[in-house]
């Protein structure tokens, strides 16, 4: 079975197909905790319960697979050490969310060690074999999670991303990875990693349905103090024509050979998207990486377990502990520093991107086998990171999705990196990549209906690009307004509201702006443009435009052409 | 001579009398480098030169005192200390923008040494005594600029605040300080204290001037990293009957009795003011103020200047040289811990002034003579800061200003706290305990003109108020409108463009509003409401009401009574 077709199951019958894939893979380093079928069944019958009864639940049909450092309430939070297990009544915000919207969850997976990792072979619960090439990798630290994922056990991993645990694994198994902006997906209910720089991301097999589950787990919580809503000019959309920044050839070395090619042919691609680039010098941000585990901000991770791993616990991975335990030697005044530094390249960074919609980057070098790793367990692994390390410290978003195949074929991954809560833009971008439609990511902003110079290929269309509006469909008015031609430059029409059953239905189209948006948009509108509320033919009202009194006395009555486009095409 | 007569003298005026003034007092350790009054002198006369060729200089006759943790090109940085001595070729940016207003800078103020303390004696360069009780402390560490500003010498005394060093100072003199929030004013060209946490800071003698110069020295900054713009959707006014939040009395123990009395009689005069209150329980954000010093984010101080002060200069405070050196032994997990510690109290923070519009907080516990501060160097020191140091930690705005004063008549201060970027709202609240009109600080956004329900006093004033909306005065239309009442609940009239000369000038109401605020506003705009370009009497266009075209048809002319509120008081 594919991840495609679970979709069409119902949640029982999606269930069991779960478990009969569990079975067929024989993949038991998957998980650390795999809950008895008839429990999750159970779970099952009860979301088909409250669809009977009328309930939405967006996620209805889909299972999941959550990280062992990530709370599910009853079940135990190992973080992929077995003497560091508890069993936490509540579970994760992000968990909560997905299972509210009729979710179920099928166990906790395995992992590098309390998320210290990007391959998934430091785990006493086994390294974590990949999917597709069971002597490689899996990428990690969320490792099992994706490999759940990509075997079809499961429609959405849930994982972490500090480092790059939420996007290495996706790259190395040709799936989807989402690391939204720190905060936008609350990390309540997770063992922290770098608690100031750790996201929860999902794994999938689609952009469309990573998205949908980055929705549902997103948006402010009370319990995560770093937890952050979108903010009042989010943009909501990526232009029609994006510039995408891209590294320069030298900032590429660091890549294997095959990806190196697999990264040209990608980026030669872009244009074919319809996509601009640009290139970038991106050593900054490579410098900023290696603040993550070279400097004083590893001192976070000690914070975080290491008076646990100074009790020498038996589980302990042997490379895992001696990074964190390293970490104890870091003094206050180097942790300042270092942040200090993260303050100077983040605002570089913005200056870098300023002018373009996003960068792309390789997700990781290489996709090394087990043993190599093995033999080196920390060069690898540094080095995979590269291109990963420096976006949580920068506080930007990223989605990894496939990039154009290595040249045997092999996934090889590549993000678009944006500025914190340009998300959207990163996912529009993503799907550019992939072919195919961009779902919506930030459910929020004001809707917005244009009927004239607004519409898509008209002249003032760019002033919606402008402020990152969202295309949402056509709309008709109700038969209460007749349409005018004013005597603007460019030419406009005017959307006069006669009253019920005196004008026509008016074709228009439907976009979706943040407040800051509308509101600047507002500020720039020149006489004789107004905007009020318009009743569709739908039933809904939504803001849209009209024109002022004298202005709707002195123009031409076009209402006949039934929409602005039909009367330029037609008017001669 | 007093502040408020300087502004009325001219530029050259003003510096020949600040520099008779600083004969006179005889103040000599406000100052580490007075520059010679011929240079000012010079300065004051290109500014005359500048404004007589028309140049608009807001702050043109007005001389400024600058602390020497800050940069003035040409002149020496001390920090206090004399062997750190640096001479800067380019100034601050926040003094480069006050003197492109206009302003001149005197000198280089006396400070706590590397800004660290409350109370104006910790320099080589002397105690700073108090301007109005010489033998009483002036208040740190902008002891110098406080002390300049308060014996008339410089009219704006610009500080910085980490712990509370742009506030405490101004409480102890009765005059204004202004801390805004983080980034807002650049810190570029200052001394660190605590990099993450420092503040340019206002002393002036009244909120007007002490806003005015804020203004100009406000707004984003290339070079410097933490620089922070004001958000899309800004608060640019408190509300008509605002709500503060005041401490309960078991959080006011550690104020000198005469202190707490004149708190109490503060509070008690916000009903007269028109302000409401609410107790509130404080102990997070003086649990969080500990951190300062007590924990691991005194790291910061060492970073700053730690390996300077292990060089054991002659001219090191000892107090403060015992401070930041013990900051050495800090360590990394510790200061991940704390500030783990300081997330989660913003958080808190947060929710406590949910609800309200600020929090009302005595400046300091008490006025100690320099005597008692020698004897005990850190101890009342510390107690000083009991209500300031949690300020910048946790990302708020405040602003200090006279409350009522002691019984003995002594000054007596307090601020108003808000949370980041409600800077605006503070200096409302401090306007109304002052009894002022309140300056903008906050100088961005657009104009919208209301006509009816909106005004001031009717029924949807509200909506306004609700998104922070700032009242910019009376406005009459063109004469192209005319007025109608519509057919609607509340009654609201329908500004209705006809074109010039077929209508008459319609009195409104032009208020401020933030983008984001607008765009809320318009996405929450009833039928048959709409919003347009409207023409001012006064040649402007400015977004305000209009309504559909079948509304206007349908509605009363009431164009005659020349506005909303003459109508609805005349029309029986």
């Amino acid at each position: 079975m594919t991840a495609s077709t679970a979709l069409h199951l119902s949640p029982t019958e999606r269930v069991a197909a779960a478990y009969r894939r569990i079975a067929e893979v024989n993949r038991p380093e998957v998980w650390i905790t795999l809950r008895p079928e008839a429990e999750v069944a159970a779970d099952a019958a009860a979301v088909e319960r409250d669809l009977a009864a009328g309930a939405a639940l967006p996620l209805a049909g889909t299972v999941v697979a959550v990280k062992d450092n990530i709370d599910v309430a009853g079940l135990p939070t190992t973080a992929g050490c077995p003497e560091f297990a508890y069993t936490p009544d509540v579970s994760a915000a992000a968990v909560q969310r997905l299972v509210a919207a009729g979710a179920v969850v099928l166990g906790k997976t395995n992992l590098d060690q309390f998320a210290t990792g990007l391959v998934g072979t430091r785990s006493p619960y086994g390294a974590v074999r990949n999917a597709l090439y069971p002597d490689l990798v899996s990428g990690g630290s969320s490792s099992g999670s994706a490999v759940a994922v990509a075997l079809g056990l499961a429609d959405i991993g849930v994982g972490t991303d500090t480092a790059g645990s939420g996007r290495v694994p996706a790259a190395l198994h040709g799936i989807v990875g989402i690391k939204a902006t720190l905060g936008i997906i609350p990390a309540h209910g997770v063992v922290p990693a770098c608690v100031d720089y750790d996201a929860v991301t999902v794994f999938a097999a689609d952009l469309d349905r990573a998205v949908a589950a980055a929705a549902v787990m997103a948006g402010p919580e009370a319990r995560d103090p770093r937890s952050r809503a979108w903010p009042a000019d989010v943009r909501l959309a990526a232009p029609q024509r994006p510039r995408l920044a891209v590294p320069r050839a030298t900032e590429l070395t660091a890549l294997d050979p095959s990806y190196r090619e697999a990264f040209a042919r990608t980026v030669a691609a872009l244009a074919d998207s319809g996509i601009d680039t640009g290139e970038v010098d991106i050593s900054g941000l490579l410098a900023a990486a290696e603040l993550l585990y070279d400097g004083a901000i590893v001192a976070e991770r000690y914070a975080a377990v290491g008076a646990f791993l100074d009790t020498a616990p038996a589980g302990a991975d042997p490379t895992v502990a001696a990074i964190i335990g390293a970490a104890r030697a870091t003094t206050g005044p180097g942790f300042v520093r270092d942040l200090d530094a993260l303050a100077k390249a983040r605002a570089a960074a913005l200056a870098l991107l300023a002018g373009f919609d996003g960068l792309l980057l390789p997700t990781t070098t290489e996709h090394p086998s087990i043993a190599a790793v093995q033999a080196d367990p920390t060069g690898i692994n540094r080095r995979m990171g590269t291109y990963t390390n420096f976006c949580n410290l920068l506080d930007m978003a990223a989605v990894a999705v496939p990039g154009a195949p290595t040249a045997d074929g092999a996934p090889f991954g590549v993000m678009v990196v944006a500025p914190a809560f340009a998300d959207q833009v990163a996912v529009d971008l993503a799907a550019r990549l992939t072919g195919s439609e961009s779902p919506a990511l930030v459910e929020q902003g004001v809707e917005l209906a244009v009927f004239g110079a607004h519409l898509r290929g008209q002249p003032l269309h760019w002033q919606l690009e402008q402020i990152g509006a969202r295309y949402a469909g056509e709309i008709h008015t109700t038969d209460a307004y007749r349409l005018t031609a004013l005597d603007t430059v460019p030419p406009k029409p005017g959307l006069v509201r006669h009253g019920a059953g005196l004008g026509a239905p008016i074709l228009g189209e439907l976009f979706r702006v943040s407040p800051a948006g509308l509101g600047g948009f507002l500020a720039a509108l020149p006489a004789p443009m107004a905007l009020t509320s318009i009743e569709l033919a739908d039933g809904r009202s939504v803001i849209g435009f009209a024109c002022t009194f004298d202005a709707a006395q002195a123009a031409t009555d076009i209402t006949a052409f039934g929409g602005w486009k039909a009367f330029l095409q037609n008017r001669n």
